[in-house]
């Protein structure tokens, strides 16, 4: 992670927090962009959780140094006037004032995003899509989400919820998916996605080194499995790794097909595997790709804000013409 | 079709071009966008084809009262320069700078996109989506083309190949596509994806009424056949109708998942079907939608200029901003 200075020349010091399922995570920017402060804590959980949460992003904010605007991003589906539809990792969220709640509390505007549209802006006006006018950028984690920079402007869509990448669906007689749908590519291009291939690989007793980084057992085998065994040379995790980059891929060639990019930015939680997918993904990615010898090939970089880029994109939100 | 008057006011007459593989069609549209003038002739092929398309252009935009702008669509990858990278359906065709050569010839810039790009504007400043800000076009003809709307501006993408969604990949082991590909989104849910489903249909003697529409032979069957039996209410050629709908809706349901639109306009030799299809693809998107519960449900409509998209938004090219 190298903490970009951007272009970008900020009106004043300002917050981000980036509201994950476990915890959240608030960051100060100063006027150039860079990070001068950053607080973590546990994101409080059970029945009180919706005054617990606020409270606690109050405390948060306090706690780094609250001045200047608050930017706050979070999981789910949020509408473009901060309204949280529904947030599978939150306790308890259904229709969550949470972006009024949090301005009448602060006693100013408190603009609230979608936590992948946060990284998005991190790391297009900072970070890896720095100087880009049409970049994606794809988070590949427990599941798969993104944004959309098109034409020098984020896009959000019509309701805000644009870049849910996830459940496009590439295979519609593929694995149940949690949403209700089959065959979404974040059933195949995820955490979850490469736990699963590796997991389906390893019946029949293949697979014995990722097996045995997870204890023994082929059902609990989890992506880090994969890439411990991966990165001791085994074959077999490498072939897992090569068959979850094809799946990558395949889903950046749709997504390339829809609205032609210069530049994908992959993050999230596997961007710490980055030296083990990047060149297959590439690699399948330029296999993949329609008329790819008619046209310049957009480029896939992983993201450079790693665990911070939604706190630094929620920092930026205020940023963004209304 | 109902030539919709638009809230636009042109600069001043124009001419839009709209190039097929078989004619090529020139409308004049007045300040007030109306179409007041409408030739159509076949497009040149062969091996002198370039030379002749070009001198072919300039004669038909004289037939038609060539005045004021002129724009061209034409079909296939089109850089945001006017260079025509491959046109499968037109002969010959590779890295043809068009926009130059026409620009040339007429003594003034000429304008040239992709011609599903061209009816994106049409149907957006003129037509079915006339008042939206995110809206996308798909093209169901032999294949599928579109174009994306989002933000309140037409989006083209880095090298101005946005909208090629008939390539987004939605069955890994699916059909060889004559792209290189297998299982893209045109070979369930374009004319010729519609066709081959009921050729699957028809084996194993089923499809009588469909197979008697195409003289008896079941691998003669086109989407036509299909059609023209559902409305004589055939039940196994409305089966097919259904399955093909639910193929169209779940690439709809994967675009609204990347970009939010409002609206989606069908268009394309499809939409004279529109009255057999447009109720199973409602239903179905409604079904395949992700968090349908949670989020207005995009509409879906059929375009109003119908074969006269093309030029139409031909013409509209010179008021994007450059």
């Amino acid at each position: 992670m190298s903490p970009a200075r951007g272009p970008v020349r900020l009106s004043s010091r300002r917050v981000g927090i980036d509201v994950g399922g476990t915890k959240a995570q608030a960051v100060v920017l100063d006027p150039e962009g860079n990070v001068i402060a950053s607080v973590q804590r546990p994101t409080p959980r059970g029945d009180q959780s919706l005054h617990a949460l606020i409270d606690a992003l109050i405390e948060l904010a306090e706690e780094v140094g609250h001045e200047g605007s608050v930017g706050v991003g979070v999981p789910g589906l949020v509408t473009r006037t901060g309204v949280l539809r529904a947030a599978p990792n939150l306790d308890g969220v259904a229709d969550f004032a949470i972006a009024d709640l949090l301005s009448d509390r602060f006693g100013s505007a408190v603009q609230v995003g979608n936590d992948a549209t946060c990284a998005t802006l991190a790391e297009w006006l900072l970070g890896a899509g720095k100087g880009t006018s049409d970049m994606m950028l794809v988070t590949l984690g427990t599941g798969i989400g993104g944004g959309v920079v098109a034409n020098g402007a984020l896009q959000r869509g019509a309701n805000g919820f644009a870049g849910e990448f996830g459940h496009m669906v590439v295979d519609p007689s593929g694995p149940p998916c949690p949403c209700g749908g089959r065959g979404c590519w974040e059933r195949y291009a995820s955490g979850s996605g490469l736990a699963m291939l590796a997991r389906e690989a390893a019946t029949g007793h293949r697979l014995h080194d990722v097996v045995r980084h997870a204890g023994g057992d082929a059902q609990a085998v989890r992506g880090e499995h994969v890439q411990a065994a991966a990165r001791e040379g085994d074959p077999e995790a490498l072939a897992v790794i090569d068959d979850f980059s094809r799946w990558v891929a395949l889903g950046l060639a749709n997504l390339t097909n829809a609205l032609d990019p210069q530049l994908f930015v992959l993050g999230g939680g596997l961007a710490s595997g980055s030296d083990l997918y990047l060149d297959p993904i590439r690699r399948w990615y330029g296999e993949l790709l329609y008329q790819s010898h008619l046209r310049p090939v957009p480029r896939i970089e992983f993201a450079r804000w790693g665990p911070l880029a939604g706190a630094v994109g929620a920092a930026l939100l205020p940023e963004l013409p209304r």
